[in-house]
């Protein structure tokens, strides 16, 4: 199936979520694994949409996501910075999910040049974080997914 | 706000409903009101969209859907047949949505062709509506409102 870039963004405008994790992890230098995840999820009928998603993208993963939910989930900010971000800054959104978007991809730009990895970094992106209308913390300490950083 | 096309069927595959619903009207030949109904949902903090889509579609109205949620919302089937169904023929949805708009198609051409004031046409377009995902039965006894006829 092939999508045409504003069909993809029309449907990620209403579809699609771009969040970010904080989670606390005694592994990390910070003690807390900041995870950005873009994210569409759509009843299992619609799975072939996912997969021409990801077939569009280059990266990520189609997985379950809740019952009888599936969802597209691009992890990885080497992924998200090489394949999610150019095609959003070149295809805008159109609804005000485009400032989480741009908080999001701020978020993306400094974990590039490795700002999570130091204390001020993290109050950094902590504060941006706050700004976003889909900010996800989860409270509990967490150990570290492997695939999750590659997928 | 200039939408594409394929901006809006992406849009559409996402957060649109092709809704028929059937209501016992006591007012009516058949006892019984068709009520086909096309519908964008969204928060207010969107609305612009909604009126874009209005904008483009040349029919319909901007309404408080619930809450914080308004919607876009093209009733009537002159309106439906005239400027809803060409666009989506045209622009061919991409999600299993498209099924559901196809049958939504065929009751609004049934309606236009003066089906529904007939026994056997209500019979049709009932079997119809019952293969639909979105269907929508009301069963409670409505007064039938003149302004959802041309919106």
């Amino acid at each position: 199936m092939n999508l045409e870039p504003q069909w993809i963004v029309g449907f990620v405008d209403g579809e699609g979520c771009f969040f970010v994790g904080i989670n606390a992890n005694t592994t990390m230098t910070q003690k807390k694994q900041v995870l950005p995840e873009f994210v569409v999820v759509q009843h299992k009928r619609d799975v072939s949409i996912l997969h021409a998603l990801k077939h569009h993208f280059q990266c990520g993963v189609v997985r379950v996501n809740h019952g009888d939910r599936m969802c597209y989930r691009v992890r990885g900010h080497a992924n998200l910075m090489r394949y999610i971000l150019p095609f959003f800054e070149k295809h805008k959104l159109k609804t005000k999910k485009r400032i989480d978007f741009e908080k999001f991809r701020d978020i993306v730009i400094l974990m590039n040049k490795q700002k999570h990895l130091t204390a001020e970094g993290i109050v950094e992106i902590e504060k941006i974080t706050n700004q976003m209308n889909t900010k996800k913390f989860k409270s509990s300490v967490i150990e570290p997914k492997i695939e999750s950083s590659f997928d």
